[in-house]
């Protein structure tokens, strides 16, 4: 009787990047949970339940693995990327927070995996070399007038970004209206890269200058950097590099 | 003749958060470059060099990587964390881009690691649930002007914040002076993390509300995390977890 959940992030799509950590637990687990896409990229072996769940019940496929691990077992969440950047962690201890008798004896634990962004910036170069802010652009949990603030004052503090969730079928203005706030903010020549489906065979990388971004560029499996003032482009045997200079010139 | 160089990361510090991707480069490296510490963590072998350095020397340390590289070697830059995050990725970008000819052969790849605020973010729950941003406070190779700024805007945005290389003997008041401007903008109540050594056998992990934080609890080997006003401590089992919910309330 373990009684535990271990929240695990999948990495960005390649086993080559899951950590040792994440697949040690797998490998011990008794129940697996998450969204039937990162439940599918684990391999069935016996004493092994997969449990697979829909896109938008965080909540209560967060129950659902506590309720298992009262009930005596070893249960795995899975997210892609990193549990804990807008994923899994967050929903599981909202959750424990709402009614903490009902699993009093579950231990909870986090494990670290590679997000979608450090993977997109590492396929290009080192766009995220200097600081940066991460913005989640799905208003479906907060107003928009929220993400509309950060987007404006990111842009005045010069960080490099990265954008989460982009757009989807549900949320198709979002994106638009971000790439309008850029445009004003910052020049044409800002470097923006969209990055899809990294370290899969699926990779789909594009690199091209603010004024050539359009929001049809973007779906929910792109993770969108854009680089501060002094992102550059390098050009190398054949590859296009981007990257944000250690040094920051006035 | 290979003539590569592949930068990576090792994580923040336990083997088993160092991705399989970045254990097979070094598996095949003829030489690995880097900082002493961090080419500490990397077992000899017959066949393979090591080659240490001293810290603050980014640049010379890119340009032997690329000419060991260019002289046919299979060479790997060593970082501790991510290696686009702060650390060599970029330092062997823009040491590429001020002398192309020279190493017109030499094939440069970066693979992503575990960094270390999401590291220390895993082990106290999941303060970075939410949007945040990243910001290096050593004013080695930028204006301190820029820092502030930043740090203005990113509470006035409402992220959560996650801060690297935060204060070390050469550079005793930007921490202090970082805490001044957020007990200025944010309330006493708000979470700060130091996290210390995170995944190794001298990790330590402080949690306190801003009105307790004070410039000494935190040094060159600490990643410090400030939650955003929606950030909340839960105690669950004996253990003190930080978490950002996923929606935001105004």
């Amino acid at each position: 009787m373990t009684r535990c959940v271990t929240i695990i992030g999948l990495g960005p799509g390649d086993d080559q990047q899951i950590t040792p950590a994440a697949s040690q637990a797998l490998a011990s687990a008794t129940d697996v949970v998450g969204y039937i896409t990162y439940v599918g990229r684990v391999a069935p072996r016996p004493g092994l339940t997969l449990h697979a769940s829909d896109n938008r019940v965080e909540a209560e496929r967060a129950c659902q693995a506590l309720d298992l691990a009262a009930a005596g077992g070893n249960v795995v969440i899975v997210s892609s990327g990193d549990p804990g950047v807008f994923a899994m962690a967050a929903a599981v201890l909202e959750v424990l927070e709402a009614d903490p008798e009902r699993w009093v004896d579950v231990d909870v634990s986090v494990l670290p995996g590679i997000t979608a962004m450090l993977a997109a910036a590492a396929r290009v170069g080192a766009p995220l070399g200097h600081d940066f802010c991460v913005i989640n652009l799905s208003d479906n949990l907060k107003p928009w007038a929220v993400i509309e603030k950060r987007l404006k004052l990111a842009a005045e503090a010069d960080f490099a970004m990265a954008f989460y969730n982009p757009r989807s079928k549900a949320r198709p203005k979002g994106f638009e209206k971000t790439l309008q706030i850029l445009n004003r903010s910052c020049g044409d020549n800002r470097l923006v890269i969209f990055a899809r489906a990294v370290f899969t065979k699926q990779e789909q990388i594009k690199v091209v200058p603010l004024s050539a971004a359009t929001a049809d560029m973007a779906d929910m499996h792109t993770v969108v950097l854009v680089g501060s003032s002094q992102t550059r482009l390098l050009s190398h045997k054949n590859r296009t590099f981007v990257y944000t200079p250690r040094a920051y010139e006035d």
